[in-house]
């Protein structure tokens, strides 16, 4: 069951490092940061959620320092970054959109992996939520941002419920490519309803007392 | 001998846990972050210890994303710190108190565990204190606080003291739950004194170059 | 081949985890931090690098946390920082110094250990890399500070240099100890020379926006 979705659980993981990494490296660019930060940044991005995930469950060395694939991906993405040359108005959204894919992605990715090293139902929803959290959870404290995941209502819960439909799609034995696809829909729907609404509907932040 | 202690270990684990995540709880509302914050937050700071102790002793995947009790201890303690509100004013002090109570709990379970995974003796007791101070110091630094473990004089020895009295206690074969209670008792006994005269004597923090 | 080379590969590590250890605790002193935030300032900076590597690669529980020299050469290191109180206006540059070294030593120490753990190649060179830059990064979150590593440019390259070169000469069957000091050398003078360069041609850092 599992075994036939290991061509497009590579094709999630591709697409989510890609994804993510191209948000690091737009953060890395906001924050005016050389080439070197770009890349190194787009690689905490887009592999470190897949990193934290490979430690948690055994998979040592985890992909993100072994496979040329998903190596390449991240730096590409980063060069990409760095030689776009977005306009700086329009980055702040677009890091919100290929965050809510990557965050689908991984969300799918992570719990499908977790489910294939035989881990327990509930670890397999946990890890594919901080497969997905992860990388952007990183990417934000390395350059020093409140990082997205505790910012906005809706950015943990997504990534929840499409790690969840994963899991309960392999306890029922209906684990098609067609359950995966629908899992990152929901995801990412579910993300970009939320985004939509807070950009409209911004929370302040940092008020409180700065102890 | 450490069989027995097998159900003492479950409990300072979930009483650990609880008190640390109610202390990321109480960090996440004085940063006025939302429901999923308080939670994602609660959820680092009462688990972040244990899942680092068990990713360097090589428990994976750790209880901190397997076992339903633990992380339903970290949840109810974010959802409590949500919904009871307490008055700022007291939060900063009262963070400090459960702190130093996680940080006990943490130092001996953490080193009970690295005892019970054969680990050597130096390495159950760096073990105990990074159990004791990982998890408050992954939620300082999410928020973008200096962590308390470099800003208090007496953070990290405390819970150095309580680690060292579980090894050394299983080294002679005395690892009776009131040895291990007392261990808990030595380090909060420590730590409370600290932050007492800190409270009296703050200082200067931040005042050096800003490179 | 890799056998003769223990003894090396503990003079590299033992000599990079006393500089990077100096390299935190002046970053400690220069933040004011008491004399314990010094010391695990220290020991983050010294062994957080090849803490990383050996849960990456598997080698858990870690060296940083089991070896007694390994720790006791940070502890040294932290205390050495506390009671010289080297002059503030110093700090900057020597740190960067330090830093260079440990950098060098690092990235040979770690491709050195992932090739002894029958890492591929490219996670080799990744993990070298990692160790290399993973403990300086961590001082510098931890502190609040944009980690070196994405702020200057030629930080992670020379890195990198060492670790391919080390890599390379265990595939030809070449990794003599010449090779390894070698590969060292390559690494602190790339960076050197980055450093010297840079300390004339500052460039401007958190312009943009801070979002």
């Amino acid at each position: 069951m599992l075994t036939q979705n290991s061509d497009l659980q590579l094709v999630l993981d591709l697409a989510g490092v890609f994804i993510f990494a191209l948000s690091g490296g737009l953060v890395a660019v906001s924050k005016r940061l050389d080439v070197v930060g770009v890349i190194v940044l787009a690689w905490v991005a887009g592999l470190g959620g897949g990193v934290i995930r490979d430690v948690l469950i055994g998979a040592v060395p985890p992909d993100g320092v072994t496979d040329w694939r998903v190596m390449s991906a991240a730096c590409v993405a980063g060069v990409l970054t760095f030689f776009l040359h977005p306009r700086l108005a329009e980055i702040s959204r677009f890091v919100r959109v290929l965050d809510a894919g990557g965050l689908s992605l991984f969300a799918v990715a992570g719990a499908l992996k977790a489910l294939a090293f035989a881990a327990p139902p509930i670890a397999c929803v946990v890890v594919g939520v901080i497969t997905a959290v992860g990388g952007g959870l990183m990417r934000d404290v390395i350059v020093g941002r409140i990082p997205e995941v505790l910012r906005r209502e809706l950015y943990a819960v997504p990534a929840l419920l499409g790690a969840v439909i994963v899991v309960a799609a392999a306890h029922w034995h209906h684990l098609t490519p067609l359950v995966l696809w629908l899992a990152v829909a929901v995801c990412f729907v579910v993300r970009m309803t939320a985004v939509m609404f807070d950009l409209n509907a911004p929370r302040p932040l940092r008020t409180g007392d700065h102890s």
